[in-house]
């Protein structure tokens, strides 16, 4: 199993987003521990409030009626643009469930899975009071549930919702795992793949399980207004996918040097 | 006529996407069999799936009467982000009619042409099936025909719906070829520009057609609705359209490399 | 005045495009008159056809009353992609305006003025033709005028809608200069920065002058549908515009190469 | 702390483009005063002018009860090309706040931090000056208040427009500082995520505060149509933010050459 040096590679985003002097740029100045193993955190810990701030404030705000587009528009681009401006700090995950998956397919030095995780809730939960501070009505704030999510509503309805958690929250980790972190396909377009289909995921999954792909992002507003119900959904259905992601990567999608199977035996020297 | 050798060149996409380490890697970590034949087809079954099945259920709960914004908008971002993250790997198809045009223009080897169309029907299968476990309501499966494709209800209407087809098919398979294929014209920003012609495509002929563009998403749901109608005229459209896009492109948009005509006497040794 | 040697660079944008092996294909394939003189137009010919479709059927279809988020979206991402794909062959330009506006800036030989505005106003002539070939009832082609624009219909708005037409086209072909034919500008996104300037268009002066912004959008629909209203500020405007934007480029906002002012005495040799 | 020789670097953004041969290009020409101070000032001028009359003409022509995504929509893709196509000049800011911000940070000489200013303001009276001549009809000029912000209307939602005004500015300016000045976390994705930063505020905040999170955007119109109701919150709150991501860019987010805290001690030679 290809092994990550610790304190080499926290994280892989940073190389596919084009830039070729940023490292160069580290190297000069010296990297402190800081750089390594806090400045990580604080940037998930920033993006991820930035995040669950718009999230909640669009699903507050959203007039009753007009569809799933304004939240899921919102929530796509602010994840997008999370992504993008932690990306070249922390590889700009966002959120657990992708920590977890790339974690397993060898993204992300293991002894970094809690602290981001750490760090991605203590934003949710900052992100969505912030949102309650400064909701427009409390009306509003109390028919939205405070942004947390509500739409599973009967015991019939759980295992569709899981497995819509399941599948889209696949999608989403693959979509930060092959463009972020496999070799083979990077790209450097990968902040706007990964947001983009939190978007999708809304469009499709919003009348099932609400679309959201993500504990913390369920967590934060939760707290925030106390709402409980069927919450564990949305942590065993993103964390289910995201180990499944690291697994079909390790097994069938990855590159030589990411994939355990089908590689050439090398040669003795 | 240009050939490829077989097995070197299986898919043109990845060297698009500004990847300058990829090839060096891959070359490393050496290319196995799998690497070369069975990793493609294992992308595209993903890619597919996931596109289909956000596809299908961004469809089946699509409220009535808010207009064609939200599956176009679901439809052309999946389809961009499944692209992207797969193009590395497999030059990101998704569509039997893709794969027929970009053989036909000399971006894929044509010994992987029915091994990328099995792969893309079974994806787009167990895509629409997911799509049905999870529908929030039987109603509303029924109501959608599960995702598949009922814009047609009448003879009158094949004509319309055909050329329609054929048309924003021909524009699909263009922006492939053009972006990802033909050298003169890569670009980046190809998955995007592929994935958001579907969106246009919806956009614009949704209510004549339906605005499939692709075999395998219709066939998908088709077989898990059971929903015929009518179905021939999403195979018989977008494989046309690939195939004159192949044929615009030997004879007239290629560059020197691709186009058959109007080439350069090379000069003797 | 910097002068384009004839037959050396007959546009700019392809290389914006991030492609650094574009050139060296071609050179080593070379280039046949067919690619320097007539490939670009017949670019301008395919990309405008399918953008003037895209954009006619989506008016044609659209319901009434839904906004006009779907149209402006339609005609956005249309223009985006036909420009993106056909950038490194012709420059994209799909509008003589801009065609106008950039032979000003330097960016294409003026001798190619003439044959790519022929191919343009041809290409929409075929795309309206097709949308009305397609159009899901007459009711609807003769309801929306065949996608030609006829938000004017009182001599008194002729004023703002012409005023609109050329704030907004000033709008399109600036991005079109600076993101692709001004050195100090360029950007790799431009194809989508002028697409999506035509969606900023729709969006903002949609209600005043239909936010047409190009002179081959108006003329295809109006020859096909015959509506010949105040047809002359779809025409006066937009070349207005782009003429304006050549000047302003020369004068003020171009880099020292392209600007004929403010510039640097260059040291004798 | 690290010091700009004057002079040297006005701004940063053109950097992050992908363009590598913008600099050669302007050096082998010479760069005169007018590159260096003026040009930069004509650019942020044009620009906030296009980005105010779009954003205006949208919000005056939005049709009522069509919800918030037409101009957020809008308002995002507007400044984005502004950016994308003024960042090789001026670095593409459009907006006080971020002007402050990223002089606090390092990215712009402190000296241009008046003149930006000043080319800002005018531009944004010019844009909304423009969006009123070309209003359809007097009736949606003063109903929307000509494009000026009015969603505050008593006194007790002014402490949530405020905090709502900092959290999303907040991010706007974060995303400039990260994605185009932090060395680390560069990314040629910069225009966009930094204008669709403004959609993701419209869509979350509008009906809070309007979404203004730009003192020029505010104050144009406002003095187009002379409506100065709780105007100060538009300033106080965009500007608190800009500073504040100056410092935490300055303490805890820059990367060793912007960062303050956690450096390395250098080596004595």
């Amino acid at each position: 199993m290809p092994t990550v040096p610790a304190g080499k590679e926290v994280h892989e985003l940073s190389e596919a987003m084009g830039k070729t002097k940023g490292g160069g740029d580290t190297r000069k100045w010296g990297r402190t521990r800081y750089d390594r193993y806090l400045l990580p955190c604080v940037a998930e810990f920033f993006g991820t409030a930035l995040f669950v701030f718009s999230g909640c404030a669009s699903v507050i705000e959203n007039s009753p009626g007009t569809g799933r587009l304004q939240p899921a528009v919102a929530h796509g681009l602010a994840l997008s643009i999370s992504i993008a401006i932690t990306a070249g700090i922390s590889g700009g995950h966002m959120n657990p469930a992708v920590t977890l998956g790339v974690t397993v397919a060898g993204g992300l030095n293991i002894i970094m899975l809690i602290p981001y995780w750490a760090a991605q809730f203590c934003g949710a939960m900052v992100g969505a009071g912030l949102a309650r501070a400064v909701a427009s009505s409390h009306e509003n704030f109390v028919n939205s549930s405070g942004g947390a999510f509500d739409a599973i509503r009967a015991n019939d309805q759980v295992g569709g919702a899981l497995v819509a958690e399941i599948v889209m929250t696949f999608f989403l980790v693959l979509s930060v795992c092959l463009s972020a972190v496999n070799h083979q396909s990077k790209t450097p377009l990968a902040p706007f793949c990964i947001g983009l289909t939190l978007c999708v995921g809304i469009l499709g999954a919003g009348a099932v399980s609400g679309g959201c792909l993500n504990p913390a992002r369920a967590f934060g507003p939760a707290v925030v207004a106390n709402h409980w119900a069927y919450h564990w959904v949305y942590w065993v259905g993103p964390l289910t996918a995201g180990l499944l992601v690291g697994i079909v990567l390790r097994t069938l999608l990855g590159d030589p040097r990411t994939r355990l199977t089908f590689r050439k035996r090398e040669a003795s020297p």
